[in-house]
C-alpha cells in the first residue's frame, strides 16, 4: 500500500520569504566574491532546492503604478541564494548543473516588467525614449502568463534563472575590477553607466561572517550585474529548466549562486528589468567533471538546452542593421548591438499599429518568449539581426494584411503615480 | 487521362549558365542602382522561377586546392538576377515575396564554403587567426549536404537567397554612399576595410543600356555588401524556401534583385564566404500591398518563416560575453558582435577538442544550421550572445562525458597548393 | 515594497492526501452517475487547483516488488476528484477547460508504471505475454522522470489527467450502459474481460448523501475505464498541461470531474497501468460557451495541445501492419489495435537487443513520450500503424549501425516477490 | 574557375514520361513477385535518381470534373518504378534506403485527391457516404499545395513515396496470398471488397521476359495495395524525403520498387485516393548491413524521419473512441480503426461548420499534414484516437470562439459531370 514509506520530499537548502527585504533575510548575497563562505554543501548527485526573492529583494508591489520602479535602490540587487558548494569540485573541474525546476512560490502567483528611469538603470532605449518608469504586473496561470498592463497576450514561460554561477577566484575578480573599472574610467560621466564599480554601499551578506571579512566583500565584491566568465548575470532564456550547465569551477566547491528567477523573458531583455522578474523556488542536482575546464576547453558556460521550451512555430520577424536609421542616420561598423536595437525599434512601432502604447511593446518584447538572431555579422558594415515575435502568443491578429493593421485599445500600462511618461 | 492539357510548367525568366562567367551573361548585374532598368516583368500572383550563378560568379571550382578562394576577385560580386519589376507596384507600397523554393541546378549539385585570406575579403576572425585561403566542398544529396573536407557531417540545408531587395531610389542611394564613405572615411587603413564604396571597375549590368547610364551606375552604384533597408545581403539563413518577404518598395515596379544562394548557412555567417554557396534555381511569387510602408512602419523587411526549415531539437550551446579573453582581455561596452565572436571561438576550440582543425570548425559553423542568439544586451557591460550546435548533424557523440571528449581525425579541408595555412 | 498585498494563492477545492486510501477521503467518487452532486463550485474565469490521488487509491508502494501490482483491486478504481459545478453551465453548452498545470505532490515525488496479470487487469499483451505482474518505480526530478527499475533513460514529462469528463445525463448513462452490457453478453468468458459492467462492489463517493442515492450510483453507475463522449478516461498524453479542452456538457453545472494523472505516457499506454501513475495537483480555470454543442459539432471533447510539451526531434519508429505474424499470421481487416500491436511488438524485440528485458521495454513504451500515429488506414487488408521511440531519453546509442546494436545489461524491473515472471 | 570539371548530375535509372499511360513504358511494374527481373542495378552508396507516374498511371487529369476518378482501373494499379537491385544485397541483410529527395516533374507541377466511388475503390466512408466520385487538383507552388477546388487552405508537402518496398521470396509471396484469400473467403460479397487477389488482368511488367514468367507473375503477383512485411504500400507521410528507411531483404539484390508517390497527405489517408498523388522524382543513396533482419528483430521496416517534415506547432484536436455513435450506435471492442473514423468524422462536421462541404472536407483531411495519434487502446471497451489539424494551413481563424464559428462560401470540388454527389 502507498505510504509514506520511501517518500521523501526534495530537500530545501535555502529558505527565503519572498516579501521580507533581502537583506534581512539568511543565505542570501549580492557581490560576487571568493571569500563569501559556502552557505550550504550538497553531495553530487544529490536532488535539492533552493528559494529566491525576487531580484530587487522584495522592492516591487502588485499594484497599478510604477513609482517603486522609479526609487528601486539598484545598490542592492540581485540577490542571490548560496553560495552553494559541491562536495569534492575543485578549480579546474566542470561543475555540471541540472537546473531541473523553476516555479513561483504558491503564495506569490505573480511577477513583474520594468521600465527603469533614464537616470536610475535605464534600459536599451533609455536615451532614445528617454525613459520613465513603467511597469506591467504578469499573473501567474500554470504555465501561462498573462497581464492586466498588456491585454490581449498570454504566453508560457520559458522560467529560468536569469542569474547562475560558480564564485571566481581571487584571481578572476581582480580582473574583473580591472577590466571593468579602465572602462569606467573611460566613460566617466555616461548616462546611464556604462559598468558599474565595487560598491559597499548596499552590498549584503546574509551569513555571519567577520566584519573585515563584510568589509572586504563591500569594497572588493564585483556587481552582479554584468555575465562574466563563470556564468552570472547572462540572462540567457534557455537556461530554462529542464536544462543542463556546464560551469568552470574557480573555487574549492565551486560556491554556486543563483537568483534573479524570471517566469519568462525575450532574447536581449531589452528593458534591462524586462524579464517577468519573479521569487521562486529552483529545483537543481549537480555531478563534477574532474579537470572539465581542460576537457572541454571551457571559457564559459555551455549548455544543453531544455526539451519543454514553448514552441510556438509561427513567427513575424523583424529585421534590424547597424545604421541609426531613426535618428542622425549615422552608420556604425559591425555592431550587433546596434542591429538588434534596430530590429526591436521596428518591432515596436509595427506593434504600436496594433495598438500597444510604446510602453506596453517595450514591455511585451522583454518579456515575451522573443527570439532574436544574429542574422550575418560580416557583411561590412552592416550587421544583421533579427527579433522573431510568436503569433501564437496573441488573443488578435496581428499578421500584415492587405487593408492594414487593425489597432485595437489595449488602455495603457502601470506609470508613475504623477502620471509623467 | 492524364495529358499535356493544362499541365504548365513555372516560367523561368531568367536563365543563366552556372558554368559561365557571370559578366559574359545576361540579367546579372552587381551594383544597386535605380537606373538599372528591370531585366524582366511579372504580374502580381504570378508562379516564377529565376535562376541564379553563385555570388562569385563561376571564380570556385569543385576540386581541392584553395588557390580560387585565394584569387577571388571581389570587385565582382555579387551577381545578381533581375531587376525584376512587378506590375502596380509604386513607391510606399510593400511587396510581399514568396520564396517558393531555393534549388540547386540538377547539373552541379555542390557548393562551397570558404575562408578568404586576411587581405582578400576577410572574415569574422581574419585578424585573429590571420586567415589564408582555405575551403570545403559540399555535395548536395537531395535535401542533405555533406563534405569530402569536413568528414562526420550530414545536414538538411535551410536553403535561401543570402542577397535580395528591392532597388533603392536615387535618394536613398546617396544617403548609403554617404554614410558608408564617411565610415571608411573614418577608418581609411582598415584591413580588411570596413565597407565599400563604389567602384566602377568590376560593375556590371548585363543588359544593352547606354553607356552613360552604365559609367553611371559603375560610378554611383551601391556595392552589394551590406544588407541596408531595402533588404540586400542580409544572410538570413530564415528567409529560406517556405517564407514569406514584406519589403518596402522605393522604385516603379520595386525591381527585385536576388542572388548568392546558399544552400545552408549558420547564423552570422562567420567566414564570410561562409555560407553553402551555390548557383540554382529559385522560385517566387509576389503580391503588392498598397502603401504598405505606412500601413506595417515598414523600415526594414519583416518576414514569416518557412515551416520546412530544418528542425534539431538537441543542441550544445556556446556563450560569449563582450570580453576578448583570449587576446588582450579588454573589455567592450556592451558589444553583441565582441560577444558572438567569443561564443563562436568557445564552439571553435571545443570542436578542436573533437577532432576538427580550427579551419574545419570556423567553415562548419559557418554552413552548418547553427542558431545564434542575441541573450542579454542591457547587463553592462557585458552582452551575453549564445551559439548553438545542433547535435543531430554529427555522425560522432560530441556531448562532454565525464572521461573527456574524444579526438578524432577529421584531416584537413581544402588549403592552398603551396600549403601556407 | 513587496508585500503580502494583492498577493493571493489561488484555491485548492478539493484536498487530499496521496497516503491515505481513496475511500476514506472527501471529494472523491469512482463510478460516472448524474445523481452524484457536486463537490464544489466555481465561478468562470476562476483559477483553482484540484488534488487527485493516484488512479488506484493509494494501492502502490514505493518498493521493488510487484506484489501490491499483482493484488490491486480494481473494482475501487478510478478515483475521481469532483465533481466540480461550473456557475452558468448547461445542458448543451460547451465548458472550456484550461488545464494550467499538472505536479506531483512535494512530498510524494515519485510515481509508478505497472503491468498487470493477465487474469487481474491485464493489458495490451496480457494474453500474448501470459503476463505476471512486473513495477517500475519512477522518481520525479523536477521536469524529468527516471527509474531504478530501467536504467539508461530520462525524460521529460508531458504530464496530463488520464481522465477527465463532465458527468453524463441519465440519458446518456443508459446509453452507454445498454451498449457495453451487450458487448459483454457477446464475449461472456473472456479473460480479460471485454468491459466492465455497473458494480456496486468497490463503488465509493465521499460525500453525505442518502443511502438510496448511494446505491443507485453502485448499481447504475458507469465504470470509469473507458473513454467516451465526456471524455472520461481518454488517456491523452497531449491533453497535458497547457491544453485547453471543450467539453460537451449534459448536466447542469457540467459536474467536471478528474483523476488518474499521469507524469508521463506514451501513446497507447499499452500496459493498461502504462503511465507513469502519480498523485498530484492540476490547475484549471474554466469558462462556459452556450450552445457550444451545437456551434462546434461537439460529438466528442475537442482540444487545442500545449506549447510545452517535450520536443524531441529524432525518433526511431516502427511500422505495424494488421497481420498477427508474430503467432499464427492470421490476417485481420483494416484493424488499426493489430497494427498498434504488431508495431509494438516490432520495438519491444528491437530494445530487448539493445537489453531491456522484455517487461522493461514493455513498461517502457508504456511511460515515455512515444508517439504513435495511424499511418494508413484504407490499404485493404492492412491498417499500417508506426510507433516512434524519441532517442534523446535514452543515455545510449540505440540507434542500427552496421555492426548491430551493443546488448547492455539493465537488469530487471521490480517483479512478484515469488519471483514468477 | 568554375567549370563542368567534377560536377556531375545524379543519375536517373528509371526514367518515365507522367503523361504515357503506364503500361507503354519501361521500367514499370504493378504487381509484387520475386520472379519480376531487375530493371536496374545500383553500388551501395551511390546517389541516383527514380522517375515514378502517379499511383494510376496517367488516368486522372487536371480539370473540373471527377469522370476519371469514377471511372479508374484498379487492376492497373499501382505502377512502381523498378525493381532496382543492391549489389551485394542477400536475404537476411538489411536494405538502408535514404530518400533523399522527392520532387513533381517541372512540367507538371499539379496533383489530386480523389473520392473513390463506393463500388470501385471506396474509401473509408465510403459506405457511411454512399460515396460518388470528387475530386480535387492541387497546384505546387514550391514547397508549398493549394486548390481552387478547397479554398482558403495552402500547406507544406510532406512528400514521401507512399509505396516502396523490397520484393517477397517465393515463400513469403505464399504467406500472403494464403492469408489474404482467406480473408477474401469470409467475406466474399463485401463491398467495397476487403482484399483483393491476384488477378491477371492489368497485370504489366515493362521489360523483356519470358511469357511464362510474365503469365506467372499476373496469376500469382500479390497486389501493390496494402503494406506488408516488406513495407510495400504503408502510406506513412513521414516516410518522407530527408528519412532513412531500413528494409529487410528477401531476395538476391533487394530488388527494391517505389511509386505511387503524394506532394503530400494526412495521417491515415482516409479517402483512399486520399494524398495528393502525383507523379515526380525521387533520389535516393542505399547501404547494406549485412544479417541486419537479426541483428535488429526487422519483422517490418524501420525509419527515421526527417528534420523537414512541416513543422505547425498549433492544433485543433479532435478525439475519437470505438462507438459508431453517429448511426446504429455500436459498441466495438478495443477497435482502434472504429475510434480513428469516429475522430475524423467529428472533425468534417466541425469543417463543415466552417464552410467546407462534406466532400471538401473528407479531401482536405486526406491530403494536408494532419495527424492521427493512438490516444489509449487498453481502456476496455473503448480505443480512443486523435486526430489534430494544423491551424496553420487556413488562411482564415477555425478556433472556436464563444460566438460560434464563421460559415464562409468555398463552393464546392471538382464532381461528376452528371453533378450526382
Amino acid at each position: 500500500m502507498a505510504t509514506q514509506a520511501n517518500s521523501h520530499a526534495h530537500p530545501t537548502i535555502v529558505s527565503v520569504d519572498p516579501f521580507v527585504p533581502a537583506d534581512q533575510q539568511k543565505g542570501l548575497h549580492n557581490r560576487w566574491h571568493p571569500d563569501i563562505p559556502a552557505f550550504a554543501s550538497v553531495k553530487p548527485g544529490e536532488v535539492f532546492k533552493v528559494e529566491c526573492v525576487d531580484w530587487t529583494g522584495a522592492q516591487i508591489g502588485n499594484n497599478d503604478t510604477s513609482d517603486d520602479i522609479r526609487d528601486v535602490d539598484l545598490t542592492k540587487i540581485h540577490n542571490l541564494s548560496g553560495p552553494i558548494a559541491v562536495e569534492g569540485a575543485e578549480p579546474g573541474d566542470c561543475l555540471v548543473v541540472d537546473i531541473l525546476d523553476v516555479q513561483p512560490f504558491e503564495k506569490m502567483p505573480w511577477g513583474y516588467t520594468g521600465i527603469f528611469e533614464l537616470e536610475n538603470g535605464g534600459g536599451l532605449f533609455a536615451k532614445e525614449f528617454k525613459s520613465r518608469a513603467a511597469k506591467a504586473i504578469w499573473d501567474f496561470h500554470g504555465v501561462y502568463a498573462s497581464s492586466r498592463h498588456i491585454p490581449g497576450v498570454r504566453f508560457a514561460g520559458v522560467s529560468h534563472p536569469g542569474l547562475i554561477g560558480t564564485a571566481p577566484s581571487a584571481e578572476l575578480l581582480a580582473t574583473w575590477n580591472e577590466r571593468e573599472c579602465g572602462l569606467i574610467d573611460m566613460h566617466a560621466d555616461a548616462i546611464p553607466p556604462v559598468a558599474f564599480a565595487p560598491n559597499p554601499t548596499g552590498s549584503y551578506v546574509g551569513q555571519d561572517i567577520p566584519d573585515d571579512v563584510r568589509e572586504k566583500i563591500g569594497k572588493e565584491g564585483a556587481r552582479t550585474i554584468p555575465g562574466r566568465e563563470h556564468g552570472g548575470n547572462c540572462d540567457i532564456k534557455n537556461l530554462s529548466r529542464g536544462s543542463r550547465c556546464y560551469f568552470p569551477v574557480f573555487v574549492p566547491g565551486a560556491n554556486l549562486s543563483v537568483g534573479d528567477l524570471h517566469f519568462s523573458q525575450g532574447d536581449g531583455e531589452l528593458t534591462f528589468c524586462g524579464a517577468i522578474e519573479m521569487a521562486g523556488i529552483i529545483t537543481f542536482s549537480t555531478s563534477i567533471i574532474k579537470g572539465g575546464v581542460e576537457k572541454f576547453a571551457l571559457k564559459q558556460p555551455i549548455f544543453l538546452p531544455s526539451p519543454i521550451d514553448p514552441l510556438y512555430s509561427s513567427k513575424l520577424v523583424f529585421e534590424g542593421i547597424s545604421v541609426d536609421y531613426h535618428g542622425d542616420g549615422k552608420q556604425y561598423n559591425m555592431d550587433a548591438t546596434v542591429a538588434y536595437k534596430q530590429a526591436a525599434l521596428n518591432a515596436i512601432a509595427y506593434l504600436e499599429k496594433v495598438g500597444d502604447t510604446r510602453e506596453q511593446a517595450y514591455l511585451l518584447l522583454s518579456a515575451a518568449p522573443v527570439e532574436s538572431h544574429v542574422g550575418a555579422i560580416v557583411d561590412s558594415p552592416n550587421a544583421c539581426v533579427t527579433l522573431a515575435i510568436p503569433l501564437g502568443i496573441f488573443d488578435h491578429d496581428i499578421l500584415p494584411k492587405p487593408e492594414g493593421l487593425t489597432k485595437r485599445d489595449f488602455g495603457q500600462c502601470a506609470v508613475r503615480s504623477d502620471g509623467v511618461l
